[in-house]
């Protein structure tokens, strides 16, 4: 699968405002690539299936969950999180992608993990800057991605933590990882 | 060791202030453990003992940490979470208290954990809540936990992930597999 196979079928699966988000997110995503050497053929497709189960009913994710043998741990947090992994496989079992690194940015685009790679943390940090994302510390990791990704990536990770803590909301435990190990590399 | 002999104990060993934290968390715990019906005797010991080793030099607690086998992800992480498991470490060699639930009161008063027993919720809730506490959120937790102890360490736990992520520090694994299962639990 090529990025304009990509966009075609994203354009096709979800609704309008979750594909324009999509195109945001593949555009940001792109101009990290080109400023922290990625490959930009990777991170477009990445980017652009990043959300592909995103706008799919809970109960198929559950299914899915459970149909591709993924962590069943996913199920007892919120379901906000089941979209990532999910589409990942999608793009492995449907659409032939074999690529791990481009896997992985898709499994891991909501929650983060420790050991993050380039790849990663681009789509990671995409998705909270991509231009239509208004809430309150946006601009402030948009400022600090332009000289830093990691040290972006994790003002992302602290202000996911603070909100989900702050809205009282449990925190999948792969986030706390990426945060604690990026804080550690940053202290010291 | 009985309460008085502990409270003799930790006057010799502690500074002046901490002492004076110490009965006033004694005080505290005591007057939660009448409350939810939690032996006054061993609410007393665990309390007096909390912060046994609080005052030990960092290189004394790392040696401790080594020599009597502790995780040693602690030492990963901020040497204030050192003292619990090196003191409850210390209750059971050197003063020969074997109730494990004591113990345990001690070993995760900083961090917490998931599967907290009534006991260290109570010695974690009065560590955070005695009346020498001046810290915004602490007024709040005094309510709560008037009405649900649970609640309260809920409470605490969240203000303690949003003070530690604020000001950019590591957060121990256990105090977030704490947050989360109570968060589940009054979520539900």
């Amino acid at each position: 699968m090529n990025p304009t196979e990509a966009q075609n079928v994203v354009k096709q699966k979800l609704t309008k405002s979750r594909y324009e988000h999509t195109v945001r997110v593949a555009d940001t995503a792109v101009q990290l690539a080109r400023k922290y050497n990625e490959s930009i053929e990777k991170t477009k497709l990445a980017a652009l299936l990043h959300d592909y189960a995103k706008c799919d009913p809970e109960e198929e994710l559950r299914e899915q969950i459970k149909h591709y043998n993924l962590p069943s741990e996913l199920l007892n947090y919120n379901k906000e999180l089941w979209h990532g992994p999910v589409g990942a496989t999608i793009a492995k079992e449907k659409f032939g992608i074999q690529d791990e690194d481009i896997l992985r940015a898709i499994y891991y685009h909501t929650t983060a993990r420790a050991k993050m790679t380039k790849l990663e943390m681009i789509v990671f940090v995409a998705d909270y800057i991509e231009p239509g994302r208004k809430y309150p510390g946006v601009e402030e990791v948009r400022h600090i991605v332009k000289v830093d990704l990691e040290k972006a990536a994790l003002k992302v990770l602290a202000n996911t933590i603070m909100h989900l803590v702050g809205k009282g909301t449990t925190i999948f435990p792969d986030t706390l990882f990426a945060y604690n190990e990026l804080t550690k590399k940053w202290e010291g």
